[in-house]
């Protein structure tokens, strides 16, 4: 496999690397992932995440575990366990399939991660026309650089405006209760050099009452066939309150991010996850806040209907209403 | 001052004791307050926290150091630096406006603390008809034992129905950034036996949408004339939230929680803190996973239009619309 390089995955010709992004800000720490089942305790960890990344990762290093002699029944017992990985984001399974049909994995992995990145640049240049000068964007979890292979979907859009230079400040959830704005998104627009200002999840609604929101975007898990999707917990409140302020509400997510076989949101299956995440925060540091034997509820996503978006921003352009895909 | 207790301050004969809210639910520490000035410091470090709890804790304060031998000119001193301790919450500029008024600021103090408890008491009996069995119940922040000099505003109004008989399960949102929530209203209802899960903020809206949630109740700490109302930061998303799903929001509060020089929600100062609450979490042990070059915003408060409440849960009975006081 020839080297290929993003914010968060690199093949430097020899080796898979992967940013261990449950450690930033504060540590860049790169991990060799030698095998399928080193890459999947990445992704079930979250080391590695962003429902475009993990796909692009799955592929890469199941093309690489082909080019180190697996056999065939080895390289499909790989396949299902990296698909298997995490339920709700679409692009892992889907890369995976693509990855399983065919008979030249190193090209076919080759060609998902570059195909990520040019993507992120088409969402881009279609979701330009949606921000306009002076404006505050509202963005939610982290659908940027480090979330896909290229310039991120969400984040991409944002970036993309304001390296074409229009005026914009962007407010950043933090996105309990793994905190990827607080820890990755605001690092990404930081080194980026785009102005933007922290706040905790709650504290958006107040903030468009106060007319300080003119947009919000957000990246997609999985889409279904009406426009419905799953994406971060707290995506679902944010549409709410944007259709309450009448905010303009949209996702960006490449055509990859639809899934065919799904024709609701009510089909996306949701990932449930650890108490101990809503207990504390558990990074490069651990600490536990909560009453220790109080119950958790911890979804690590939700749905949001097809009726409170604005508009879909994918590759091939801005859908609108009706979704149907 | 004769000896009195709460579940948060208690005066034992000779000091005055409360308990160091920031460490809990993991230590018990009851720390001494000698004088106004230490009062004045666990206001403002929230040691000492909740809008009807900080007015009963500055009148205490205040009474012993009259007690003590403080001249008029320190007792006013006194009583104008508790008064501008935080804010936002109106119980405690009324408390000392009272404290300052009244010739026997010892008996003035009892009253306050007695009424407090009092007072929770009829907020609880009044909004017990609004709690169904079998109800599923939000709700923000702590307005708890811990917030008052009693059983709670809007936790007491939930105690009370549990222990009465009904069946009821509670969602406690964790209440970021300073956890509230997870730490204290969580610790309290496991105390009480009743039936909680705890949330993070975001995760509301979409048990909401499952029909999770069937009343939302919060506490308050300033109500203005027209019903207007301030609350910890996150509250005005939680009415947003309920408005959009058709389910009844409440606030309760006693009747000295309403500010009859505000004529609306406009007029309420809302106290900004310091942006280390955002970029982690300070409490027993200190976390800090936030982006360290980004800025923030932190409200610790919003205020909710009277025209997302179903209702104010007060001690003179439960007020409909139209709201004016």
């Amino acid at each position: 496999m020839k080297p290929l390089s993003s914010l968060g995955l690199k093949y430097d010709g020899k080796k898979l690397w992967a940013l261990d992004q449950t450690l930033l800000p504060f540590e860049e720490k790169w991990v060799i992932c030698e095998t399928p089942e080193e890459m999947i305790s990445m992704i079930k960890e979250l080391k590695v995440r962003g429902a475009p990344l993990i796909g692009v990762a799955a592929a890469l290093s199941l093309a690489l575990f082909a080019e180190k002699g697996a056999t065939g029944a080895e390289i499909s017992k790989a396949a299902l366990a990296l698909k298997n990985a995490r339920p709700t984001a679409v692009n892992l399974a889907a890369a995976i399939d693509r990855m399983t049909v065919s008979p030249r994995l190193t090209e076919t992995a080759e060609e998902i991660f570059e195909e990520d990145v040019r993507l992120c640049l088409q969402i881009a240049e279609h979701g330009f026309g949606l921000i306009k000068d002076g404006d505050s964007i509202l963005t939610h979890c982290n659908a940027g650089g480090l979330a896909t292979a290229g310039i991120g979907t969400a984040v991409g859009v944002i970036r993309h405006a304001h390296d074409k230079g229009k005026r914009i400040h962007v407010f950043v959830d933090e996105t309990r209760p793994l905190l990827q704005g607080a820890r990755l998104t605001a690092w990404e627009l930081a080194r980026a050099g785009i102005p933007h200002t922290l706040i905790c999840d709650n504290m958006a609604a107040s903030l468009m009452a106060q007319k300080k929101i003119q947009l919000a975007i957000v990246g997609a898990d999985r889409i279904a066939k009406n426009g419905d999707f799953a994406n971060k917990i707290g995506t679902y409140g944010v549409a709410v309150l944007c259709h309450h302020h009448r905010i303009p509400f949209y996702t960006a997510a490449p055509m990859t991010t639809v899934d065919s076989r799904c024709h609701s949101g009510r089909e996306i299956p949701i990932e449930q996850r650890r108490e101990h995440e809503v207990k504390g925060f558990h990074g490069r540091e651990q600490i536990q806040w909560a009453n220790p034997s109080s119950p958790v509820d911890n979804p690590a996503f939700d749905v949001t209907p097809h009726e409170l978006l604005s508009g879909i921003v994918l590759d091939t352009g801005v859908k609108r209403a009706p979704f149907y895909f």
